[in-house]
């Protein structure tokens, strides 16, 4: 399994306390790493085969304070497909003249649709190929980038599919918004005025974030576990798919 | 106008030196970098709006010897498109299963052919343009990944009608092979045994390549402008296309 983290604000926002918090488990979770930031429409990728605490790309992600208005990252731990550059999270492909990021946490088996569209998986791994389906089936359902209300009704549509063949906790943007979608694990929490101390629950290390933020600042975190002690982080239900924009919860997509 | 380096090899290589070489030339190639690095399949891409002088994910690539067997890289100064990372070359798109990544020296007047395939631009350079008419047309060529001379052949067709809108020195990788389009400045060489030592020409900086290799490595290096000042580098014949595989010239794809 897994560790996903993803970031949604409405202002650009870094994630260097989160990520960090994040690659302090990566001591399990040692099988590569990958973060992916959206700059309006441009992207950042950086994936690493070597684990987050190693890799000199994860050392430059937790110093450069990158700002980003949605942020997807994952530490791997390898189920299916084995420990090669090809196979680190997020993945990303284009369509409609967007990016398009997914990572994945969880273990489908069998799940082998039928991927006869312009999406293919270039590694080896379950995850990729079950993105690959999803962009496929986006590309099918829409002739252009549709609102995001309409993406995340055709999500909810889609998403059981490659649920029933396993856990499928995941998460995907396309720089508008962060769409995330529970099975077994995953957390949310929004940050807001006024904003408080928080401390990361596997490290030493805490951040005054009311000293950082103005007012009207609004951050949205979803991860696999809750990366603060002292937050309130809410669990999603199995099959729950939420959205985030500009740092808020865009309504339940599904329940 | 921009500045491009490409590297093939036989044997994993790392671009330190070389790519050094290109930052140098930074301060007039102000408005963003990239790089691309493949590792068989796998592929990491760094770009960044910022200069390669100043930005840290470049120092980052100056210091961290990732190996690879192809490499683009590109710094940019912005002719259409503005400054932004949605603009940074390379740009990398997935077809057949495999990455392709693409990087562009020029300026294509007026060139604004009819996308109606599986590719469109995120940002607005008259260079993803092209990118996407080339992914689009190699798509709608062949129903699978080809062989490196069906390519070059395909290639071949295709590039004049770009080309006839300005300059388009560009360079192309699937990580099978390296393809190379002169068109006003381009050159390129071979480094194989026995390895010498080659100085830098913009800056004192020198490496001993015999201390690095076995006499089997083969290296192949295209640039904008000859990186260093004591080799003999070969310039592109306008509309030239060279293929290297395996650190090799594979023969002359066009003339």
């Amino acid at each position: 399994m897994c560790q996903l983290l993803g970031m949604n604000a409405n202002t650009p926002t870094d994630v260097m306390f989160s990520f960090t918090g994040l690659a302090t488990r990566a001591a399990e979770h040692k099988d590569g790493f990958g973060i992916a930031f959206f700059e309006d429409k441009g992207l950042r990728l950086f994936v690493d085969p070597q684990s987050a605490l190693d890799s000199p790309v994860a050392e430059m992600v937790r110093r450069y304070p990158i700002k980003s208005d949605n942020v997807i990252a994952h530490i791997r731990k390898a189920t299916q497909g084995h420990v090669a550059l090809e196979n680190c999270h997020p993945f990303v492909r284009e369509l409609w003249g967007r990016y398009w990021v997914f990572a994945h946490n969880g273990d489908l088996k069998d799940f082998h649709p039928r991927l006869h569209g312009a999406f293919r998986p270039v590694g080896s791994t379950d995850s990729e190929r079950a993105f690959c389906w999803l962009m496929q089936e986006l590309a099918k359902a829409h002739a252009g980038v549709p609102t995001i209300d309409e993406l995340s009704r055709t999500l909810r549509e889609l998403l059981p599919a490659p649920h029933a063949h396993g856990t499928f906790n995941l998460l995907l943007s396309n720089g508008q918004a962060l769409w995330a979608h529970g099975s077994t694990r995953l957390y949310w929490l929004q940050r807001r005025h006024p904003f408080g101390r928080a401390r990361l629950a596997d490290e030493d290390l805490s951040v005054d974030f009311g000293a950082l933020t103005t007012p009207n600042d609004r951050v949205a975190v979803v991860a696999t576990e809750p990366l603060t002690a002292d937050e309130s982080w809410q669990p999603f239900a199995a099959g729950e798919l939420r959205v985030f924009v500009g740092g808020e919860p865009a309504g339940r997509a599904s329940g």
